[in-house]
């Protein structure tokens, strides 16, 4: 009865953290969707002045108090009940090693830094942003000490953003994808086949391509009627609650790709949080659970389903209608042209095969920086080596080589694994999807995507953060973390588009 | 020095106070303008949160203790410290007055009652509403006897929104005005002058209403780098700080008036606030000062200026060249028609003539229902007998009668005479902005629109709410609260349009 009682008391408590954290959603989605320029620093006063109330409810005594009462009933829980308060007190542990006062100069560090960043992009200049990223990168060290860490300090930096994944593993995993791909590259470039894709790059209006936009997202499953799509200068995904999930494009009126495979990226990140059940509100778990499970589900409907002949053996026809552009082209040839294979310098431009390279080589960047084995100044260099070998290209300014994602400016190291990450467990989840359903692709060319849907939210979604990635994984395939079904797929696709032996 | 630390300390818990104060208005910004459908419950929710965070920041013993510590420094204090010090306290005192549990019964009795309000207008059946209605007024009876009255119990209802207005003024004021507008109606009924208006009624896309309507805000002085418009079921104007201050409006395609003079309404309502000083923000003071006051902004701008020749004298040009339905239609006969009189039903449909006369007839009736002179069962019939009498007009059912309004709805008792006294405040100002500017009508036949607007800052808006309306008519134009401006400026108006003896 008296954990009964608590249990509810805590609820309660949860239940104002994640309104404060809606509160907080809806103004930072209106800040980059809608504000008026004049507003910002009024504006950026208001997310430091609830930020610091969150901190203050994820770190209050009554916190630690719920915590120690639970520590002596956790065998009485559900497994619900277990998994919020174990996400509970790693929250309040992770916010209380860091003190306090460092903490808020972090945060300031970064603001600052973010516009160094901003600036030294546009300019083309690393040495407007060294000094900034230096300190970051010195706060990230320094936090790491607070933190603690086993094997490598880098470890503590990815559990921020996937629990328990570690070095030693990705090691593992993203070396064979990288050798994987390396070598199926070099095969594509190889390759007699030579693919058109420049009726893609004709005009497109922005009208246009926002309506397909949305019957896109409407046949995915998208609920229009629990959320909305508008425009923004980086696409993303933001939710406050499950009814109300928005997401966000950038439309370019001589590109039908951008639009489209972000809208449909991001479509897949909404329809996770749509479906999270309304038993997991007030239990901190009523969410997708780690950035890499996220993208698996962005990257499934973006990439395997669509960029996918079958998807566009229903919608291509549609396309047709409503692109005169597309009249006299084969399905053959629209669907080479959305999968063609360009080595390129910029992470948010690649194509399906390259795109996890761009991702390994940031990972293998951020751990040596982490780890003191490469500092801050040799970034452009090292960066420019990389891109080199693996994919064969040069940067010929730091704009297009280690300016161009925001993620270290604002201190997110450890997040850009999760991406490559999303492409592995997407394919290890197609695979589970064809032994469960062997005639999916039939289901794909026939238009039905609710089969596709109703799978992911069984499988994943209904979980919302309940069990941790890896244990998620385990549980949905049978297996963990692997990168051979994402170079099985890969293989086979490539290989039937550029006709190579396989 | 320590009254000035204490300030300081003041000054930071304020600020606070009004930054919760715009993150709830964003999300209630965002719950009318762009929510979807489905978010309604959970966005609830989340507004109910974030106003129980205030009733907290409002009555805390903090609050107390500042109120008790200034007591003995009121002496050492400016002229806006001593303002935010009796706002403070104001607040405090005016909500602890009524018992908390009191006051949520009337919150959730409200929400219940606006749902039912729109039930029984939608089917145009007051006895849906009525036992609703009954609840408030009887809540609202109770808490009158909470705050203690002098003189008339809806004096206390009147103060909320006008800051020591009473009965036996605006009875006086009210009871002058009414008379007035009563003989000038009839004598316009008797004129011979018959004004044509059906080209107004003409196809005006909502896309060409759109940029008309933002064209005149930019010649008004509306700041679109410090606000926005969008549309609306209901037009309204929202500010989150100075820098951001939204309009809404509600376009009808065979409508020419309704969005634009919304449109020039909101807008004078929106830089009242665009104005207000930074110096004040932390105060408590950084706002309009009152209902009354803030409607004598926007019913200026909507009226006084939006509906005379010599606005048109310059902006008619402009609009025949964006709509063909004006290329055969001179200036005169666009004023008449924008300036027809026609005695009508609904309040917010009403002509400038007899706009007051709508209010009079809420305000004559909220009297005596709150001193118990007439019952809630008696309004249909009240409310029909007063139409028939000042307007001579009677609804066919309640929707176009008694439940016309939402404010009755929410418990907004006191609200409606906000609306006429800006008409009264409106007129007094632009007799000294007369005086000040003896040449103000050629100003404005030239487009000089700056020259108003730097008036009303300078006398009106950068006072944000440091003097109460009482004082700061007085200090504006020397005078107290009188109709005979507004009087004179209706007779000379109509007297001219409809050529009457004057």
């Amino acid at each position: 009865m008296k954990v009964k009682q608590k249990l509810q008391e805590l609820k309660n408590y949860i239940k104002n953290m994640e309104l404060l954290d809606q509160a907080t959603g809806i103004i930072y989605w209106d800040m980059r969707v809608g504000m008026p320029k004049k507003a910002v620093e009024q504006r950026s006063e208001l997310i430091g002045y609830l930020s610091s109330e969150g901190y203050k409810l994820a770190t209050s005594n009554k916190v630690k108090r719920f915590i120690d009462f639970f520590e002596c009933y956790m065998d009485q829980l559900t497994v619900v009940e277990k998994a919020m308060i174990n996400e509970l007190k790693k929250k309040y542990e992770d916010v209380k090693k860091i003190p306090e006062d460092r903490y808020k100069e972090f945060v300031i560090a970064c603001s600052k830094s973010e516009a160094a960043w901003e600036a030294a992009k546009e300019k083309g200049d690393f040495e407007i942003f060294r000094p900034h990223l230096e300190k970051i990168v010195d706060f990230q060290r320094e936090f790491i000490e607070y933190k603690g860490y086993i094997d490598n300090k880098y470890d503590c930096l990815l559990d921020d953003y996937e629990r328990g994944i570690t070095v030693k593993r990705l090691d593992e995993v993203f070396g064979e994808l990288r050798d994987a791909i390396v070598k199926l590259l070099n095969k594509v470039k190889g390759s007699k086949i030579k693919i058109e894709d420049s009726f893609l790059k004709e005009k497109f209006t922005k009208e246009d391509q926002e309506e397909f936009g949305k019957f896109i997202l409407e046949e995915m499953g998208y609920d229009f009627q629990a959320g909305r799509i508008d425009e923004s200068v980086h696409p993303f995904t933001i939710n406050f609650g499950n009814r109300d999930v928005r997401i966000t494009t950038h439309y370019y009126e001589y590109d039908f790709r951008s639009a489209l495979f972000s809208s449909i990226h991001e479509g897949g990140h909404a329809i996770y949080e749509q479906d999270i059940p309304d038993e997991l509100i007030g239990t901190g778990l009523a969410t997708g659970v780690s950035m890499g499970i996220h993208e698996s589900q962005s990257r499934f409907y973006e990439n395997i389903i669509g960029r996918s002949k079958g998807f566009w053996k229903v919608f291509f026809p549609e396309a047709q209608k409503r692109f005169p552009q597309f009249r006299d082209i084969s399905l053959e040839d629209f669907y080479k042209a959305i999968n063609i294979v360009e080595p390129s310098l910029i992470r948010t431009e690649a194509d399906e095969l390259t795109y996890s390279l761009h991702i390994i080589i940031r990972y293998e960047i951020e751990k040596a920086l982490i780890n003191g084995i490469i500092e801050v100044k040799d970034l452009p260099r090292v960066w420019n080596e990389k891109y080199k070998e693996y994919l064969g290209v040069e940067p010929s300014n730091d704009s297009e080589g280690v300016l161009q994602d925001m993620h270290w400016s604002d201190g997110s190291f450890g997040y850009f694994p999760s991406y490559a990450l999303g492409n592995l467990y997407g394919a290890q989840m197609l695979n589970k999807m064809l032994e469960d359903l062997p005639n999916i692709y039939e289901e794909i060319e026939n238009g039905n995507l609710g089969v596709i849907h109703r799978w992911l939210n069984n499988n994943v979604h209904k979980y919302g953060s309940v069990y941790k990635p890896a244990e998620l994984i385990k549980i949905i395939t049978g297996q963990e973390l692997t990168a051979k079904y994402f170079i099985e797929y890969l293989n086979k696709k490539y290989s039937d588009i550029y006709q190579l032996d396989y």
